[in-house]
């Protein structure tokens, strides 16, 4: 970490403190009433508080305000980001059916064990149902405290509308963006190379890159930047989703936090499996997931050579970012290197199936 | 109908015009990536357009602007409401395992007959599990979507942040209201009266009636009007929450468009149910449901005393609720005559179990 990037890091560091905090009032309180929803709530805050911390760092990237200057709005919105951000991956785990999430039971999969453990005697199919159910509301109530933080970040009124505006935006992108991808991943449903590609954008692209760095701008009056922005955030967040599909598949759950190739078994409309399913191999791709031998499934993907087209074109991406974040005057020397090691990061996590 | 109840009557039914025009333009634009994503917009439509609108009329009440007065924002505000009621009736929906609503199927038992019957082959589990997950979507995607309606509501700044900070809140209240809820119909969890009635006027006093009612009266700059429209909402609602527990059990699927007796089959912790717990009549209620002799369970809930208590205890609500609405200055004649017919529509569901 070199000194000139520590004031971004620092500020995502608020962003995450601050989150705690926000956590901490919120499980007091709801303890009051009820000590299974304060239990929910600290699994919630697993979620939000771990990770990587990328949206709230764009967030101050986006803002790029001199190190001596204060800005407490910015470090509420960076929260409120990772918060989102925990929303989405509650929700998706209940969709995906995914039971490990950042190393833990995923939330649906904890309060059905919890149900099964302290209440009771519950059939297994409604403690399943508890689960799902104690997730969705997680989710729900995690998405809506998000909005709170903005709204009372203590940005001017104006500002709160414009943030609040590309925030919710960014949600319904998010939605359109998954329910795009459960549907193109039903058996018989055959989506289009382009439909896949809009579909993984919508889901994640907006709400984790771009939304962010734009919030960042508008904060900061840095109005002007918000087209660079949306550019930089889209190219980026194209290389980073072609990163993450390979990595879900070939990284193990010990990097993941997540079931191992779980995309492979559900068969998952990414764009690394749309790159697969017009090549040859992709007969005995679907044999191998469907006998278990994922290891062989691994390897037929490796030589249809999907994976090496996925990062060919992460590579591009990551040279489009490269030339935006240079823009002359767009960026502090201090932002464009924390942009860097960002970029260098999705290129590391790509070269996970090499 | 009289003619001084017009105005707001014609304001909450541009509000239902203004929803209408809402899914029209967003089913166009999501179809355009997405086919099944449009189909489950207009079931969200459906559901979101139909039924009595009490929350958009609440809106208008609250602001109670004399009729010569233009209210834009306050349409966009009431239909938001509106939206926001539907969002609660699919995720509820889902975690009641319920497969009717507003006498059409569930968006999830519809979802998993679409996935049947035009995708596959597809097992009954992943069908149910689409099913599930677009109700997820859906009901999230339509909560987001009645927040952006009030930030695009033409309110200024500072008022679409005042009015986003409530409605907010109401989402929360609500979603804590639910979770206290599943957790209380758990078997081997004994919630306390106290308990089951926070958790009733949470889940649906406070977005339904309470916000409704204040965010008309900050549209139309009657801050002071607050205080006396939050006991009048809490008022109504819980006289609403008591009729709408007893139409559940008691009246037929013809007139709640629900599944019958949903509430007493699923063992759910209402305050009705509440009431009842404690009488000796319990033990032979719960042998009855479990049995499916839900005619001699609704006899014994009778004999329990339980809806008498429901019925008088409502009642008294609807009392102090007449005694507010009549507050010197509080409202217009047109307002307190429309108020009052809801009070009479809640007074008339009373009987239905008499």
């Amino acid at each position: 970490m070199s000194v000139v990037e520590s004031s971004l890091l620092l500020r995502r560091d608020a962003s995450v403190a601050f989150l705690q905090r926000r956590f901490e009032q919120l499980i007091h309180d709801v303890d009051q009433v009820n000590g299974d929803a304060a239990w929910a709530c600290t699994l919630a805050e697993n979620i939000a508080t771990g990770g990587k911390h990328v949206r709230s760092l764009l967030v101050h990237v986006g803002a790029d305000r001199p190190a001596r200057v204060e800005a407490t709005p910015d470090i509420a919105v960076g929260a409120a980001f990772d918060l989102l951000h925990a929303a989405f991956l509650v929700l998706d785990d209940v969709i995906d059916a995914d039971e490990q999430r950042r190393g833990s039971p995923t939330i649906h999969a904890a309060a059905r064990q919890r149900a099964t453990d302290l209440h009771g005697p519950i059939t297994r199919d409604d403690a399943a149902h508890y689960g799902t159910s104690v997730a969705i509301l997680v989710g729900t109530a995690a998405m809506n405290e998000a909005s709170r933080i903005i709204i009372d970040a203590g940005a001017p009124a104006d500002t709160t509308v414009q943030l609040m505006r590309i925030f919710h935006t960014a949600i319904t992108d998010s939605v359109v963006g998954e329910f795009m991808d459960i549907h193109h991943s039903l058996p018989g449903v055959d989506a289009s190379d382009d439909l896949i590609r809009m579909a993984s954008r919508l889901k994640t692209s907006s709400y984790s890159f771009e939304t962010p760095l734009i919030s960042g701008a508008i904060l900061a009056g840095r109005d002007w930047a918000v087209p660079h922005l949306t550019d930089l955030g889209r190219t980026i967040g194209s290389a980073y989703q072609l990163a993450d599909d390979i990595q879900s598949i070939f990284a193990p759950s010990s990097i993941t936090g997540k079931d191992p190739a779980g995309d492979l078994i559900r068969g998952r409309a990414t764009p690394l499996m749309a790159l697969a399913q017009h090549t040859q191999q992709w007969p005995d791709m679907v044999a191998a997931i469907t006998s278990g031998d994922l290891d062989h499934a691994r390897t037929l993907l490796r030589h249809s050579g999907a994976v090496d087209k996925a990062h060919a074109e992460a590579e591009g991406y990551l040279d489009d970012a490269a030339a935006i974040l240079n823009t002359e005057g767009l960026f502090s020397p201090e932002a464009r290197t924390t942009l860097t090691n960002v970029s260098t990061y999705i290129r590391r996590s790509l070269d996970v199936a090499r």
